[in-house]
């Protein structure tokens, strides 16, 4: 493993186990047996490795269009894979706003990449009409699927926090039971039979 | 006004219009041109601050068991009262999480109430389905609402920040119209027209 992939995995678990605040490049370099000087070498601050370690999670979330969930089964398996990756960088989300408001330009780069999402999730709901999983009888029911899908996605983990719940990985596959909810009044005979499946 | 409260609305404004690590006890005593000793004698820390506004947000947000919702029209009403007290206090919702990972007994408190919280929307729910306005045609209907209610009525402002929308008290009062969308597959014709004169 090179340096710099190094430091981004000894940061990534301080980060987990800890927060982002009590985890200084001091500490990052101690914990890996490394002089700061170094660590400094390879990224100038605490700011440079979060925002490289964002860049990772988000290089293995966002998926090319023909990779796009066409059926309830597909969608399925790339909530399991997010839930995953979630968990692998579960520091982020856990601390999201505090990070956005100590990085403008983590900030500025977040908001651009989750407007794009939003974008592609309606997109990929409205895939699921075509392909006769989902039915929607009125306007704006796509738009509220994809805030809802956002929140949930986005804010599980201060959920689980809120309630007092523990944060595991099986506890965070909860978000998309929660989606899974909000669409199920909209699945079609077809859409229902693909989530019982999925379910059994 | 006694010195308490004037300390409680200075504390207020300065942690809606910056944030609450930057507003530390000196910057408020400044700001209300009092001295940090008169401030401290009133208040032990920013902690005790923080706790102390939480105290009266969430007073003006607990209903009594009569005070519950028993309509569309009165849940409606609640929520727009709720928006108000949300802006009012709207640093607390935008640095949630950090808040509570800064003070275990604030922490603590919100999670039991939040818990209460939680219990006392499905109850709500309960309400509208015994008067006709709300039909859950299987389990776990209500559960699921009550989460979209907390998701959203906790973490919309965090929502609007990750979208790059104003914060405003109009962008705030979105977080019913999500609450609403939930809710609408499972309205009855009661229900509909409920909702229908609510938005006329």
């Amino acid at each position: 493993m090179g340096t710099k992939k190094k430091i981004l995995a000894g940061a990534l678990k301080l980060f987990n186990e800890g927060n982002t605040q009590a985890a200084t490049t001091n500490h990052i370099a101690a914990a890996l047996g490394m002089s700061p000087g170094n660590l400094h070498y390879h990224y100038k601050n605490r700011e440079a490795i979060i925002l490289r370690l964002y860049e990772e999670m988000q290089a293995q979330t966002e998926l090319e269009p023909q990779e796009r969930p066409d059926s309830i089964e597909a969608l399925h398996a790339h909530m399991s894979h997010l839930a995953h990756v979630y968990w692998t960088y579960r520091f982020f989300h856990r601390e999201l706003l505090f990070l956005l408001s100590r990085d403008p330009e983590l900030k500025a780069r977040y908001i651009r990449d989750n407007l794009a999402h939003r974008g592609r999730i309606v997109l990929v709901l409205a895939g699921l009409v075509d392909n006769g999983y989902l039915q929607v009888p009125y306007d704006n029911v796509l738009e509220h699927l994809a805030d809802t899908t956002l929140l949930a996605t986005q804010f599980w983990i201060p959920f689980l926090e809120t309630l007092g719940d523990p944060l595991d990985e099986y506890h965070l596959e909860g978000m998309f039971q929660h989606v899974q909810g909000a669409m199920r009044p909209y699945l079609t005979p077809k859409g229902l039979k693909a989530l019982a499946e999925i379910s059994a």
